[in-house]
């Protein structure tokens, strides 16, 4: 088997033995508890939509290990053709969940962990390549969902990982074993981590000499013997508990963050990728971090297509689509949105083969996109916001809306254009407070800030990546300067 | 009295008998509800501040009616300088609240109703300028919170008041009797009603010959027969019932606002001071709007102050004050924050006498201000997330801080620079969640959007106001063209 | 022959017999003429760096026609890698000339007429293509530069062109004869056209059937009988008339447009490509807008690869290259300039075959990445002025440092760092001038603004190809509306 | 006599013996050098309204000194009202020269020289401000221009005045004499040098000890032996020579600036008012940065009048004045504008007394004027140039126009409505190319970068005023941090 259904998927999950803290108790099933459920239903969706055959062609790939149909975000990109089709795929994704789908760190994983490991074999002579292609195997014969952990907490930003007060801010090797090694630390930020079957550790950052033991990447199952979860809360986590469909906004799909912690967890050698090659740590940092900013010229693309729909809706719904200046701030929200996509796209056309044969964005223009992604999402927020109206934020709720007497004044003065339901206007304000201030906000605007790098880590690569010696040649050409 | 002290105040609330609906019940006790509760603790604010000497010039005015001091909420503005005062008060509430205080709904409405009936009266021999006279004395004697409604609910944007499906879209008067009027219809987005004692109501738009009977403006008890509320829902707005601290951000302060249903209320002629003459509804809203637009050139600096504030703890608290770029993004939110506040100042700066006595700001500058506020809060709440970094919406509750394992495990990797406490981190990592994307972002961003009317509103009256056919002119006399 | 050398080009420009007003006299050698000749330099680029191995498979394409290497301004696109090939032709380009290369208007079209002819003849049994196909076999033949010629002066923007004052507003056929036709109007903002051999025109907004004389399109030679040109006036034009070599910024190159007439000229049959088609009209429009579109993906990128390599010396010679803010306002350069060329690499790569075997770029992102053009560059523009400082606008001339005693003061006083001669600063600041406010600036800003179409026009086919209807049924289904 | 007229100022220029170099010549007569003259214009218009009636109250003040009236320009603030009315005068002369008037740096020079001196001799028990106050009383009686110089060449931005490898990149004393003291160097950027009486020259940064001979002060006459200045070249200057009236754009006004070199010139101790004391060198920059950043609240807001109204009429002229994009568009240059005011207004109403009882701007808002000058007038133009269309960088010349036979053409095709004579329309696109490409962008734009310091000068001085720490503790208060 190399293709779950997206039942087997939810089933294998249940056959994991996670330990997950959600405020402040520990979850006996995480897959049906009620705040955690919609996110594995986004991650669900990723299994679901390979099984059609209409989505067949950006959903699925062909194995370049076995030559089997594999799911694509267990595939390694053998082409420009595969980057742009990852794209695609991740704007389908958002389209149909309006959230984060969650797995695409995984993909991105393996991606940046098989070049890297590669050119690092070829250096330094080490082994890392063939261990790695053989976790590949498994991942692509299970059809894994894995969990690619970089972020570490950090402590103070201004000081280095050996240098913090406490060594565990970034998570590293404690001890070596003949048979492995024991790791300790936390990743902060786990996108997904409760729906992932395996996760797979990467530094968080290009470490120096002093910080060897913090150079360390490798798998292990996400119930693996001292890990455990604490959830992380979003805007509006507990309306999910309230049991209704409206208040919501987006009953089915939404994401989740957790904090991961390595209590002395043991990692056996066949699972370890990188032990203190620092020097190859910065190259896995910035590969994974390139795909990773690709990857939000794609998702956050389809979250935005949703969320302009919406706003088109709601001025459907308010009686104002003629309006000038409302078909102008949707015309400005496609542009921007497109924009990110141009970004996307470009990236991954202008990729190129890395020694391993997998293929890697033009790390330029990826971090061209995610800067635009930190700062478009917001305007399209915004401009939805304004299309919306101020009832999406004063609007009475769902349980008002049942009540047996107060309903009917509800329905009566919450009313838009008078051939589309209250409940419909409702329902479609609710949506867009979910994308905007909600649970998927955490995803449409802080995610799109802080995922895949903060704003600033994107600076720095374009700085470097930017050529300006060349560019100043070209001026002292024109000018005549010699 | 004249001044009531900030337990007077919510003594007073106890005593009125309003009708509330809240989350699909019947709300017995809305002072000590803890939703609400806050709420209420903003508009005491109002009251509180003004028995402090230190705010006396600011917190209070004398009035021109009796000579008595008298909460500046309640004041008529007699001159610029009461305009920019007006203007430093919301700042200085903005800033110890971080919320919306409400209470500025009335202090806009009586200077518009003011100006319009001595307008009106003058011009239709009319007396309700008189009658109002009387209402303000009462309000002034008795130091009333009053509820300024002006937004009706609209139905179809594309429609008048009359040519709607349902003719209660607006607020209007279905009897006219001996002793009074009969009214109908519901008020929406009503901020701070709850926390109200009397309501002031206002026409939303300027009214045609055939919508004269929505040509209406009163005042009403707070708990007059036959009106009731519905609250809105906030994001977020549940964690106030949580009984923690920490997450809800703000524990203090918040703001509400209120759909206000008005089910065939009488009210007594001596409270009318509008019925029918649509040819002044105009005037009225265009009045209410400008002061209310002024009014964001306050209040929205204050909450600003406080979200750069936090946003300078959290740069401390991660390690990273020192970093030019969060240098500079800080000093980007102080400028667009100062730019807010020049324009209120300046529409205050430049306003002008009305026949009435009563003070207007600069109708222009006004709305420049308020399409301001349309923006610039968006940038500088993002700015706040981008320094804030990710943890602001992965972080876990305050109830697994709480927790005698887990929260061990918090202390430990949610610390950012080892002299700061890791729960002071996560405090000011709540409250720019509060403000950015929980209670208080419905204040900061949403209303910002769309309180004293959206974006669209202000752009036809700057357009209206902006004068080009005296910049043609001057363009024609440089250009040579005669 | 199929390629033309720089040398050659010239010669052939020396040939014809243009006739051309210029600042209120007709000029007797337009190719010699210090105004026109940088931009003819401009264009000689074209065919110079053909001849360089190291830019040919940029610079040259295989004809499908014929098999031979032709220059790639003379080919269809025959893949998205040609037209990705396209984009970065021009980027390279713009960064050798750092001005309007002009020779794209004639390759946007042929590809636009190419595939617009063909599908206009399997519809309606005409026989424009194969003429249009012995046209493009001659332009390839000879290496010819054509000038594609599509805005028409227009009158009255509120008015169609049947509807003018002046019938003659738009370019019509004002007489049909057996052996061809006789067309009268002018073409306006045409770029290059001094610089060109042939003429390619076409229509320029989809017509109506009352306007069916105003959809036409044909080749002419650019001295045909009849036609003749005035030249247009650029900001600063009339330095290259000057003598010197520092304030002109950039000596040798530049760019132009003109007016061109067309007084009654007869055009044989065989080089008629449309003629009363007017339902073809807008394809032909769309499609040559289109690909226009695309190709400031690539032009303004280089030039402002250009402009930002000056602000980077410029900030070097002023010893402030180290200022944390100086460095982050080029890294914002970088960035806005690298998001042009994502959306020029985008529309390409996500390009498709069209039923005449010619490629088209995606429509929707190449009127993205138009209308990001008509905003970005003028950021970039204002961030270069940043850097540069005021010296840029208050600086003495070039006559004043070659002055006996002045110069020597000028040397003093405008010297930066110490290590750099003065004139070398001179020289990059009247560069960075030229750019951002002389005769590049022409190009660099107004025609980044309305080259290929003003930005409405952009906003009008982001209107028509975002698809609002497929995102409002993706909200609807997440938002649970059936 | 307190009051020149227009025609006296003229004349008391004539009988100034300037030396001045242009374009590498010593110019004879710079009052009537045509590339001159229209900035003596502009200069010339604040003594001619001054004799206005109608703007006498703006124009003109009552000396403090005197008991006199005397032109503005002249005047010491001595309330926030003459703080305004200084605005609102700036503006007034903006919209009547549509251009850069250049008295301002004197005005605020001896606004920042006089409470300067004062506090430095309460503490220093110097004397400079009796002498200062002896200087003001023969400028405010002769009503002359003066120049506040201030910006000195700088060299290498990196290094202090004293470590410059030439020591006269700032100028300095060279010797102290018994009557006087000797003076080396030059001033950069000198607006309006050339049509000045007197200049007043101040340091331009503040100094350390190292730095004393730096710190110096002083006024002299702008013909005194030693001074001479070199003419700066402005975009498009040489159209001033052409003769014609159109292509100028504006023929009446302009503005102009100019190095200023100081060969071992002389100044009495009577004209010194600060020599040595380098502590107060950075009160003396700051103050006068502070009043010339509020002035461009002012000037530059008169000019984007001109601007609008300039985009207004070509709308008009072609026919697009309906189009709901285009009244959006002017809206929005409205509103930016106003916002530029809205500041100016605003740090002159927040304005205080100083020690001397002249009266200071707020420098926080004061600087957040000049930032948001920084950026606002860039995007009117753009927008100005959007409207415009593209046939303002393509337009014939007018030498075409007068053409016997092209000029037919011209008249024909560059014809917009048909109502308006093709004259007009190219004057009106004339005087646009002007402000964004020609001699008056020199002043709205790049002046409004780098007048009166550059962005980042600004951004440091909101860093100081911005008090985050007040604002930290405001968080603090609110997230319940003790």
């Amino acid at each position: 088997m190399a293709l779950k259904t997206g039942v087997q998927y939810e089933e294998s999950l249940r056959k994991l033995n996670l330990k997950v803290y959600l405020l402040g108790e520990l979850v006996s099933n995480p897959v049906d508890h009620p705040m955690i459920r919609p996110s594995m239903n986004s991650v669900k969706m990723t299994y679901s939509l390979a099984e059609d055959p209409q989505h067949e062609d950006l959903m699925t790939a062909t194995s370049h290990l076995t030559g089997q149909k594999v799911n694509r975000f267990c595939h390694l990109h053998q082409s420009t053709e595969d980057l742009i089709k990852k794209v695609k795929m991740q704007r389908l994704l958002g389209q149909k969940t309006g959230s984060c789908f969650q797995r695409c760190v995984g993909m991105d994983a393996i991606n940046a962990v098989d070049s890297t490991t590669f050119e690092m074999d070829e250096k330094l002579g080490t082994e890392y390549h063939k261990r790695f292609l053989a976790f590949l195997n498994m991942m692509q014969e299970q059809d894994l969902t894995v969990d690619g952990a970089m972020t570490d907490p950090k402590g103070d930003r201004g000081l280095a990982p050996s240098k913090q007060a406490d060594p565990d801010m970034y998570v590293h090797v404690v001890e070596k074993k003949p048979d492995g090694i024991v790791v300790r630390g936390a990743k902060a930020h786990q996108t997904g981590a409760i729906n992932s079957h395996w996760i797979l550790v990467m530094p968080t950052i290009s470490m120096q000499k002093d910080d060897a033991d913090y150079a360390v990447c490798f798998a292990a199952p996400a119930d693996a013997e001292g890990i455990f979860y604490i959830y992380g809360r979003q805007s509006c986590d507990t309306r999910k508990l309230e049991g209704g469909e409206i208040d919501v906004g987006n009953k089915q799909f939404g994401g989740h963050e957790a904090l991961m912690v390595f209590e002395d967890v043991f990692i056996p050698w066949e699972n370890v990728f990188m032990c203190g090659e620092h020097e190859f740590s910065g190259m896995l940092v910035e590969r994974f971090a390139g795909y990773h900013r690709q990857s939000y010229g794609g998702c956050k693309v389809g979250v935005g297509d949703v969320l302009i729909g919406a706003a088109a809706l709601a001025a459907d719904y308010n009686g104002a689509a003629k309006a000038s200046h409302i078909k102008d701030k949707l015309i400005e929200m496609v542009h921007l949105n497109e924009t990110l996509y141009a970004c996307g796209i470009a990236c991954s056309s202008e990729g190129r083969r890395t020694p391993s044969g997998t293929y890697l964005i033009n790390l330029l223009l990826a971090n061209v996109c995610k800067q635009n992604v930190t700062r478009l999402p917001y305007e399209i927020a915004r401009l939805a916001e304004d299309i919306a109206g101020g009832l999406m934020v004063t609007m009475a709720s769902e349980r008002d809306l049942k009540h047996p007497e107060v309903g009917k004044v509800i329905e009566k003065y919450f009313q838009g254009v008078a051939s589309v339901p209250t409940e419909h206007r409702m329902r479609i304000l609710r949506l867009i407070e979910n994308m905007t201030l909600g649970t998927a906000a955490v995803g449409y605007r802080t995610e799109s800030m802080h995922g895949a790098g903060s704003p600033q880590a994107q600076r720095i690569m374009i700085s470097r990546q930017g050529n300006l010696e060349q560019k100043k040649n070209l001026a002292k050409e024109l000018a005549g300067i010699r």
